[in-house]
């Protein structure tokens, strides 16, 4: 009960899926849960009802398998998942974080890691999710490997969010680059210029805050203070550096923000063809770590859902009523009581060269 | 193991204290726990060892006993446990909010309760806290509620920060004050004007975010800029709204900001004389809830300490390597890339008037 915050205004609780979707995901070999949180009722307001996907996954072919073969499976994986969805009746399903590849950044390699990036706007993937929003009538956000012929070939990581009407309503750019451990994203692409966009879909304002963006309390802030009710993290993480830190972040995010977040981790090992070093003293090897799943949607209320498994790939179906967020927002205040003019300010006095530490010495 | 972040590099352990301490807290009937986070050595740096001490207790006398016996009550509660601390070797010790009263703002009445008001500089509980810590030889956080007869006898929640030496170094005030349930605290005091002051001592830069403060993450970022390396966080607060978050938001803060975090709440119920309405639709009542205790320490590292008891007073006992702060963030480097300069103009166009949230629509 205090683990997952059942307590008090209302947690999570199981969600009835259809027969038909347990067999379905039982023979596609993937773990489905579902959970639901529930809002007060309001006399001017009806419930708005939205069911939310997670999807997380291992990757089905080995890393020196040709591009475009890996590329495939992971479309026929995901397409194998998403009709089961649609059978839980989801209405935006949101996949991992650099989905179509293995999490490759780690080699400081170029090709053929680079050979994943495709164009947000046109892209073969991108075409892909736009034909599976139509077809099962949901909002998909798509975090890719982007690569920006328009801006001298620059390579992003990039979140593509596809309405259900399957157009491409936008992108999202990662803000926060990791420089950690095995991490070496910094080497592949920059810190996103696009701002922290909020996407008003068919069902509700979405924002995606992706991966490393998961440690910068202002980043998931921004795209709060931008109307996001619901914000997507798909990451990328392993056990040893983060799994203690995992169930903390996006939840604490999700209570500071008075909003939903969806925290959605990848699943299994990855091995490279050449072993790499890692910084820690180690001998070289060959994969990055164990990616933990471990996938949640936490409330704003504080609560949470169960986490998908650490080691099977899975569909997390939560219902959400999203009028729980303004509840919370107007019992707790906190942006209310923000003070962001006061913020502003001290952080634009902290960027600046010759900032003074507020300290008070004896 | 994953609850608390002891895998990785370096949860708390068992921190052995002498055994006069052991009786002398059962004797007094308080719990004490002992705890200790460690750091890999340096080449340059020694370890920067540093035992604090967070104190949770009840009120020892009826909130209607005349205002003098309950401070002295209280003043002698505190001494005969800080006398324990000094025996476990305590270098910084925080009490509770506006622990030299009953948490009476639920009541919205001014007398009696107005009148536990005091100088932060000179009042008696100052002047009390100075022996303390000049005859025990520890840096004591002493969070009062202020009157400050300087400026019109304005009311404030503030703690007062009192050097090992017995001088009073200084005071910070709760920048965010929370208008939620029975916690009607806007009705007697206002936010913090001292911005967020680092407080330097012979045992580390510390800081004090008092109760409400830890909600907002920003918060906890200043002080975090301004070099603090352990923030307290002197709390009030009851089960029935805030006990699902109390184990998320203070262990974030010290994920997010690579330092250490010390979450203390109060332990008991408090019955008032006069009954007093909740705005919740229910009957009225003479007490505001339970203060659930549980106060605990958080690491940079995400790993924390088992938190104090629900039901009793207690000192936890939490022995520190500064040196972590700084290895924590070398590793993930949330400062390097935080940004700051971006969401200081975020922030400041957000507080204008004509802001307009950056939404894409279809």
């Amino acid at each position: 009960r205090l683990l997952f915050g059942t307590s008090g205004d209302g947690g999570a609780r199981p969600l009835d899926l259809p027969v038909e979707a347990h067999s379905a995901a039982a023979e596609r070999r993937f773990e489905l849960q579902g959970h639901r949180f529930e809002a007060a009722p309001e006399q001017l307001r009806q419930p708005r009802l939205v069911r939310v996907g997670l999807i997380q996954n291992k990757i089905p072919l080995a890393t020196d398998a040709p591009v475009t073969e890996q590329v495939t499976a992971l479309h026929e994986r995901i397409k194998e998942i998403v009709e089961v969805a649609e059978m839980c009746g989801v209405n935006v399903i949101c996949f991992q974080e650099a989905w179509t590849m293995p999490f490759a950044f780690c080699t400081r390699e170029r090709l053929p890691w680079t050979e994943f990036a495709e164009s947000a706007e046109d892209g073969p993937t991108t075409r892909f999710c736009q034909k599976l929003a139509k077809q099962h009538n949901l909002v998909v956000v798509s975090p890719i490997l982007e690569r920006d012929a328009a801006h001298g070939e620059t390579l992003w990581n990039t979140a593509v969010v596809i309405s259900n009407s399957g157009s491409v309503l936008g992108k999202s750019r990662k803000n926060h680059i990791p420089r950690v451990g095995d991490f070496n994203e910094s080497t592949y692409y920059m810190e996103g210029d696009r701002g922290h966009p909020v996407f008003e879909t068919q069902y509700g304002k979405i924002a995606v805050n992706i991966c490393f963006g998961r440690h910068h309390p202002l980043n998931w802030l921004m795209y709060s203070l931008n109307g996001a009710e619901i914000i997507f993290n798909p990451s990328a993480t392993i056990g040893k550096l983060s799994e203690s830190l995992w169930p903390i972040e996006a939840r604490d995010a999700a209570i500071a923000n008075h909003c939903f977040t969806c925290a959605i981790n990848r699943v299994g090992t990855e091995v490279y063809p050449n072993p790499f070093t890692s910084g820690d003293g180690e001998p070289a090897h060959h994969d990055l770590g164990y990616f933990y799943g471990s996938s949640y949607v936490a409330a704003p209320n504080g609560s949470r859902t169960p986490g998908l498994s650490r080691t099977h790939d899975g569909l997390l179906v939560a219902e959400m009523d999203l009028n729980l967020c303004r509840q919370v927002s107007d019992k707790w205040n906190f942006k209310m009581t923000g003070r962001y003019k006061m913020y502003a300010e001290e952080l634009a006095a902290f960027v600046q060269p010759n900032f003074v530490p507020s300290v008070i010495r004896e």
